[in-house]
């Protein structure tokens, strides 16, 4: 059996509704006394004279299962009260007839009711029972599925929600019964809903639906696990859309208002409670582009309302909209569950141009000589390649034996750019080199550098407030030395290993500390002495070598590290 | 392999995408282009001068397969731009820097980055980039998992989602960007999160994740299926919440503003994406049950924010909150996906007293006699009583053979109450009789019958402008009939069923119409004629025998509808 959050499967709608109710804010939400018999769920603010009672209560419900369909939906500008049955069974007459009794005041209430005969009868007789109290109720039924064709009593499905929105925002405005159960009811005769799953519906302390083969859909399933009146192999999501559009398009009533075809609608995407949003996403995509999609108006959802458990489907809900629909279903409200809001669709621009010829031209730095940094470079790049064997053999040892080979291609990428490179501006050079080792060089080791040069580049760029200046300018190494710490920072905070972590930084920190006081010398020497170090570390905590025991991290120094050590060394023999 | 509603994998998350900003209303997203390797969604007012620009921008993102985020949160408040990568592998740097180009100007940039280890070094780098082309860039990591103990590296799941709400805000309302970059580092710091799921994460064009077995679950799971540390057979909900809540709560950072224990949190509850929402409910109640949800000032969803595709899970990320946070979290916002809003806390009194005291004050009329009504009462249940085989026999033919019992049933109840009966007001007495059909008869007919009484009974009522007056009363049958009309006018709406269907109906409306003029000898003939016309329906459209085929229908008579003619018979001979 599948694995459920519950506790006691008898308890859960109790359970599920005091979650709700209490995890609601203070003077929200308030249930009726009675459990588990009644299982009712009002507004809290409906005593208040400026709330409730002169203003048309407007209640529904149903089996539960639905969540957070409906007493998601209490609150104003939605439902007065919400009646629960157990899982997919209706409410008795008496839940719905305490909960008529709670909330209808001299302005009457109205019932909504899918249309499903235990549903109907139950929700029915408390209405009259309400009218012989005296009360004003009038009762709405709906059903919005158009699976089963030339049906007497089509289902009630996610259309229904439409009817709440409809009639909550016209009782918040204060319209009168008639007026509210008018549009209420016109709603229901408009709307027309078909359902789609993969799955069927899971219930905690029942054995699963085992009807289901994988691969297979539904089309025309109800929101109990009833089976759907077609079975076949789910193919593109846009064929299927196509013609769930389709079938909704003929059975939209037609005339009235709106005209035949080519009239506003608005479109109700609402999933059962297991699909993915990610496809939830797709199934919107191709819903807005069939015909029935170009005529929405509105769009509702993706959103899970009307849920069958956590069945993995849709349902698709249309209605012909004009201004008055659009308003009340515009309007705002405020239930416990974020009714998702209509969004009015139009045309307009929605692709932007990618920013890359900003950045292109940001990085179209003139190529400038500086015979110094050539120098310099050719000689790093040189010892990187003559050294490609050697650092593989070291990486062979803690690791997949690639450090040189990576080295290299970055170092001949380099070498081979020498001549359009910005050479005379420092941070533009650094700028142009992260862009060459992030895109010349795999791996983490890669990005890293990348980021440092970048970060480096950035030392004195206008983003900064450091000077600019020559790379490999005798004398002052300050400069320099800078921009490489910012870049060492980078590497630092954007790869969450520091010194002592067995990485090029054990080789890279030393080396430029000791550049800023005592030059490429020092630094050099520096960088040989952390490298070495490395080898008596026996615990990585970066980089792939974290993963190798420290028997085999013995006595070996880290690649990486050995890299910068030799990088260091060639700069300072070359000045 | 399991059905997806996708078109071509290979184009999933750029048709989600366009799903996405299709779907949003106009001047609300727009995208950048470069399709496929740019997936960058952000807000389409951005230029706008009130909107954007002078503000700070927040820019997040990540793989794909957890929808909403990132796409789905950008707008006023929350996002300004999200960068999507593959289902669950991390975007390119230059997808990265494109929506920091685009969306970076003077007041710079925060963005967030979960802790995964591609993420972080291409954001990072992609940071550093826009850094050394001038913009101002802060960069936020988030790793609020605390499923693996002591890792340096704990992963980022929807504790993310507070950083980016609470960085919305601020930029929102015009904060500069440290400012914006302190508040993020501070929810970064301070938030902990635990996830467990009963599946794994189900992708579209790969194998299913066949690891768990059913009824097990998995806590401390990831967000792209990576296994969780333990896995056990789920038990009770408020068990396993319990332990999660604990851990939580030794996780949260000692002291800090808000005190080390008992002081206020937020809390947010994330489902995974194919959690019944019936379910997400009772894990409110069980989560707000624990210590730890004794302390929650604020708490948002259940929600479907930060999802793992479907799996079947949800995680709860607690942080302790202050004035301040709370202000952020509260603010408002208007995302594509209705961010479900902080629901502020607080102990009020959430249960509601059953107005069925008001209910029974209103049913609890005095017995009262009139002794035509009584001799009336009386001859149709004796009628009914002495038929009880005769109608069973008739109803074994098309349907379960009950009918007589059924209705001899009803009419001992309402012999053994006749004492104390309102007999002399007719309203009052219809109300009663529909009260002991509704509890002394089973089945749809039960309902149906008690229908009839409560509508019949509400003719004269408060609710009405008709007139009260005997039953009985010989003379005048107008207000009788006017009422029985109702009464089978209100069984034919909630019924479903008409004249002509093979039902009750066919000598009950007769009977009514017949009685007006005619008195209640025309309508018991009526009634009979009525009811003998049922055997020559071959096709019933309503209840029962609707299932039953035409040639078993030939030459009999419907059971109720022999039921009613009895009964008329019975009152006019008595009369």
């Amino acid at each position: 059996m599948t694995a459920h959050f519950v506790n006691d499967p008898a308890a859960l709608v109790p359970e599920a509704l005091d979650g709700l109710v209490g995890g609601a804010g203070p003077s929200r939400l308030a249930r009726l006394d009675g459990y588990p018999d009644i299982k009712v769920v009002l507004r809290a603010d409906w005593d208040r004279a400026d709330q409730g009672r002169d203003r048309v209560a407007v209640v529904s419900g149903g089996g539960a299962g639905h969540e957070p369909a409906h007493a998601g939906f209490v609150g104003p500008g939605l439902l007065t009260a919400a009646v629960s049955g157990e899982v997919f069974a209706s409410p008795s007459v008496d839940a719905v007839l305490a909960a008529l009794l709670a909330v209808t005041g001299e302005a009457g209430c109205l019932l909504v009711v899918k249309n499903y005969t235990g549903d109907r009868l139950n929700f029915g007789l408390a209405a009259e029972r309400a009218r012989a109290a005296g009360l004003r109720v009038e009762m709405v039924v709906v059903g919005d599925d158009i699976a089963i064709p030339d049906t007497p009593a089509p289902r009630g499905l996610a259309g229904t929600l439409l009817v709440h929105k409809v009639a909550g925002a016209l009782a918040q405005s204060g319209a009168p019964l008639d007026q509210v159960a008018g549009a209420a009811r016109r709603v229901a005769a408009g709307v027309r809903s078909l359902g789609i799953s993969t799955s069927g519906a899971d219930i905690p302390g029942r054995r699963s639906e085992q009807r289901f083969v994988d691969g297979n859909a539904e089309l025309g399933l109800g929101i109990h696990g009833e089976p759907g009146v077609e079975t076949f192999a789910l193919g593109r999501d846009a064929e299927i859309v196509d013609r769930m559009a389709a079938a909704l398009t003929d059975a939209l009533p037609d005339g009235g208002e709106s005209g035949v075809a080519g009239g506003d609608v608005v479109l109700l995407l609402n999933t059962l409670g297991g699909l993915a949003p990610l496809e939830a996403l797709v199934v919107v995509r191709d819903l807005l582009a069939t015909p029935l999609g170009q005529r929405a108006r509105l769009l509702i959802g993706p959103a899970a309302l009307m849920t069958s458990m956590s069945m993995r489907g849709f349902s698709v809900s249309a209605l012909a909209v004009d201004d008055e629909l659009a308003r009340a279903l515009l309007a705002n409200c405020a239930a416990w569950t974020t009714w998702p809001g209509a969004r009015e669709l139009g045309s307009h621009d929605r692709l932007r141009v990618l920013p890359v010829p900003t950045l292109r031209e940001a990085g179209k730095v003139l190529a400038s000589e500086d015979t110094a940094v050539r120098a310099a470079l050719t000689a790093v790049t040189g010892a990187l390649i003559d050294a490609e064997q050697a650092l593989n053999a070291l990486d062979a040892k803690v690791g997949d034996g690639d450090t040189g080979s990576t080295f290299a291609a970055a170092a001949r990428r380099v070498l081979s750019e020498l001549d359009v490179l910005p050479l005379a501006d420092r941070s533009a050079l650094f700028a142009r080199l992260s862009e060459l080792l992030g895109s010349a060089m795999g791996g983490s080791s890669g990005v890293l550098l990348s980021i440092l040069f970048a970060a480096a580049g950035s030392v004195g760029s206008a983003g900064s407030t450091g000077s600019t200046g020559s790379v490999g300018s005798a004398g002052d190494d300050a400069p320099l030395a800078d921009a490489l710490a910012a870049g060492a920072d980078a590497v630092q905070r954007h790869g969450g290993a520091g010194e002592g972590d067995r990485t090029m930084l054990d080789a890279l920190l030393p080396a430029v500390r000791a550049l800023r006081d005592g030059g490429a010398a020092a630094a050099a020497a520096a960088a040989r002495s952390g490298a070495d170090a490395t080898g008596s570390m026996e615990q990585a905590r970066a980089g792939r070598a974290a993963y190798v025991g420290g028997q085999h991290l013995r006595g070996v120094v880290d690649p990486g590290a050995e890299a910068v050590a030799i990088a260091f060394a060639a700069a300072a023999a070359h000045r």
